[in-house]
Parts: structure tokens; C-alpha cells; sequence
């Protein structure tokens, strides 16, 4: 099977990390992997349109219940009916994560990823520790689209 | 977006049911629709062949944490580590239900499919009324995949 | 601990059922058992009268977000957010489970907790069987509340 | 209905951090709080301890699918089969949220506890922070047990 990545990040998010979401799922798609994502607009969207424009798959699992909610570039949309619960799906699906911006959906995301024991490579997103600790150790902060895609396809392997 | 039919039923299953299965599977491909499955074996793995041996695209969504747990047919497989509560994602995310054969998860996908409205094809499943009742008017039963199919992808529109 | 039993049963309730939902509350209560239900009105809500008469405990665990949805006879009410995937956790907080009246949800529920082991007792719920077997073995109907509850107690030891 | 507080912490914590659970558990008692926790050892038993002591109600939606891996002091234990998944119903059962030392777990309960509006306190816990933003708008830190209780209580309200 294709390593699958999960790129997570906010609904409402700049012009920058729509450009950084849609260079990622570009490069995603060229490096053969299944993306998913939480299948709205924003980073979501974003992501999804880079990926279909490479040709790649990119699945979208909505918190609603309504199939037609889901973006449009979307290979494939799938409610769930599980409100924010389904951001822990999308982190389950996926070996690695790379995280754009983000609000507190994103943070939730960040903390189950670590849980499951998944990389985190961040673009511009959540720096988290506790006292005496350096955030690095969480969450592998990086500048730039490519290197965020070369890092998560190697925590895959 | 393409119709999305779920088929639902038992991973230890007769010859006959997952031959019926494998029908279903390949229908719904010529068909034009996304198959959704819990994506273990027995109904779900029979499906799944089916689906790609025609081409088209079958989405398992397994109960556990590991994909590498799910059919080799698959065209993608989505660990929810939710365990049985994955049966209802199955049902959420389709338009239409084909039930073939099956135990108690069938059972509850039965009813989670009909509290949200979905039409159920069965092929030799679970028979469900209450008093006074004919149960044909839960489960439209049917003999024939090919006929389970046409009723399904009537559902959708 | 104490034996914990759910009562399981359609928001739109007869009459009848509302009554027979109170005698088992009541008398679950009286057992020493803890009380699962669905948290909101007809079968639970009138189990939930029968358990605070009988001065036990009744934990409701709700399909929405807001607790004040929760019917005022409960003890407590966990709001859960996940719609219809409340069910599963009804079934699966009880050692055993009674089912009254009832439509698709209950259903459902039906599926999960013979899935999970448990037993169902139904007083006018669904009948559900497989070609040529006796509906019998799945669940266990009877026709009145203290058999019920005797029924449903001596399943949890 | 009384406040609900939810006290989230690792399961392996510190005997300090063990014993400012304890103190929260006690003090939430003593202000009329029903407590839910995660159920398990470390932080979650003891808050449920504290609770105890004071004849208060605490909670525990465990990630297990067995009742009896709940910790004794707990008033109620409620298995989930959820895993990981029940993070987010223990958020979602609570008005306002203490967080006390805390893994990843913890992490993922903090960013589900704000996307949902819920003020969380923190003891000793992660500091979450975008770039140019202050730490302190997401978790409110505090160093006592009762400054944490009176913050969380006010949130309440």
C-alpha cells in the first residue's frame, strides 16, 4: 500500500498557508502518497486541489454528515457524523502528519498524532511543551513545502 | 460525486455469500459507484475483489489501528481503531446499503443504515420486524445481486 | 461494583411503554442496578422517573452537545456529541440490556450488544431472525417488567 | 443540574502531581461539582480519590471496553471501547476543564476542550502557543489547587 499522509490545518486560513496546503498535496501526490484530510475549505481544500492537480488521491473525512459538504477536489469525501471526533480519524488513516497553521481542531490533531506515536512536521503551526522542555522535541517545525513533504514521507518508511 | 453504496456482512462467510459478494462488488464498478466496506475478509474481502477486478474503487474502513489489517484488494484502506463503532461510519458514508448474509455487526449496520434513512438491499441477511409488522418494509429482499445492485443504485437518486 | 443495565427504547413512546419503562426503572433501581439509557424522552425518559422514584441512579448519555437536553429525572447527563454513535456507548457501558418498544435506533442497538456479548431483553421490541432460525436466540422476549429486570440481573452475575 | 468539571492528566504522573489531583478532586467536591475524568490511574485515580473522599460524584469514561479496569475510588465507571477516542466525550461531558501535568493525551484534550469553548485550567501543564502569540489566551495557568478549582467553577457560570 501507499504511505498516506494526513495534512491537517484550519478552515479559515491565509492566502500563505493556502499556498503552502497546495504545494504540499502536490508534492504529496508526486511522491505517491494517499493524502487525507478533514475535507472542508480552507488548508483542506487547499491540500485537495494541489493533489488533484498532480493527479493524485486525496481523501476527505467530514465531520458532518453530509457527503456534498465536502470540497469539491476531494478524490473522495466521506461523512463521518462525528463532529470533531473525526479529527482523530484522519490522524488513525495516515503514518505521518504535516501540520499548516491551524486553530484548536488542528492543536487536537497535533496532541492524538503524538499520541499514536505519528510525526508531526509543522509548517507554521502550534509550537506545544511543558516547563523545561524544548517544543522541538514535539512538533518538527520546518520553512518550507518541500521539506515538509520529503520529512513526513520519511517517517513513513 | 459518483454514488456511494455500502456492503455490508460477516468476515467468515459461505462460498455462496462471498460469491454473491464478489457479483455485487463487480456490478457496483460497472455501475459507477464508490464502494464503501469494513474492509476485513469474508463479505468484505469478496467485495473488494470484486470491485477491482472490474476497476473501480473500494474504501475499506477497518475496526482496528493497522492497515496493513485490511484486504489486499482494497483500493484504500482507513484504520478508525473505533472498533464495532465503524459500522457506522460504513453505513454514514454511503447513499444506499446492499446487506449480504451476516451476523450481529450486519445487524447493527441494519439499523443505524434505516435510522438514517438508507434504503437496505438484503441477500439472504437478517429478516427485523416488530409486531403486526411485515418485515419487507425494513429490508427490501432480494434474490439476485444483479437485482440488489439496480435497487441500489435506484436508492441513490 | 454495581450490576450496570441499559434500557433501550424509541424517543416516541406509547403510553403502554412509557409505563412499563417506569416499572423497569423502578425496579432496577430496587435490585441495586445502575441505569444506562439514551437520555432523552419516551422509554428513557420514563425510565428515568422510575429509577429517581425508587431513589437510584440513572446515567444518560445524550446524542447532542448540550447537557440540558438531558431529561430532569436523570442523575446525570453526559452530553456526547456523537449523534446515532451514542448507541454503541449505551451498549456498551451495560452488562446487560432491556429493549422496549423501539424503532431503527434500538435496532441498532439490538446488533450491538448481541455483537458485544450481551443479552437482550425485549418486552414488544424488534423480533430479528436469519432464514430458518428461531428469532428466539436473539432475543429473549417477554412480556413483563419484573421478568424483565430478573432476566437482565441474573445475566450480569 | 450541577457543574461538571473535567480533571485531565496523564496516567502516569508524578506523586506531586498526584497530589494536587487529589486536592482538586476534594475541593471540586466541596464546591458541588460532579467530576469526569479518563477513569484510569496516576492523575484520573486520583482526582477520583479526592472526589471520593468528599462524598462527591466522579466519573470515568474509560478507553476500554472493560468496566472493571476503572479505578475503585471512581463513583461510576463507564467503558467506551473508544481508545483514544474518548478524550474527546470526557471534554464534551464537562463545562470547564483542570489540566494537571499531562501527556499527549492531555494535549489532544486541551486543543478539543478550547475548539469547543471550554475554558481550560492548567496545573503544571502544556504551554500552547502560535508564533507572536502569549501562551496564556489558550490555557489559563495557575500554581494551587483552589485557584484552579475557583477559575474552573467561574467558567461555569
Amino acid at each position: 500500500m501507499h504511505p498516506t499522509i494526513a495534512v491537517i490545518g484550519a478552515g479559515q486560513a491565509s492566502a500563505d498557508e493556502e499556498r503552502r496546503a497546495t504545494d504540499v498535496g502536490r508534492l504529496l501526490a508526486e511522491a505517491g502518497a494517499v493524502v487525507v484530510c478533514g475535507g472542508l475549505g480552507g488548508v483542506m481544500g487547499a491540500v485537495a486541489e494541489g493533489v488533484a492537480g498532480a493527479g493524485g488521491t486525496c481523501v476527505g473525512l467530514l465531520p458532518g454528515t453530509d457527503r456534498s459538504d465536502g470540497h469539491p477536489a476531494l478524490t473522495l469525501a466521506l461523512p463521518t457524523g462525528m463532529g470533531e471526533g473525526r479529527n482523530l480519524l484522519v490522524v488513525r488513516a495516515a503514518d505521518a502528519v504535516i501540520a499548516i497553521g491551524g486553530g484548536y481542531g488542528t492543536l487536537s490533531e497535533i496532541g492524538f498524532a503524538r499520541k499514536l506515536g505519528r510525526t508531526v512536521v509543522g509548517l507554521g503551526t502550534w509550537s506545544v511543551r511543558q516547563e523545561g522542555e524544548d517544543a522541538a522535541c514535539h512538533v518538527v517545525a520546518v520553512e518550507d513545502a518541500a521539506e515538509a513533504v520529503l520529512l513526513a514521507m520519511a517517517a513513513c518508511s
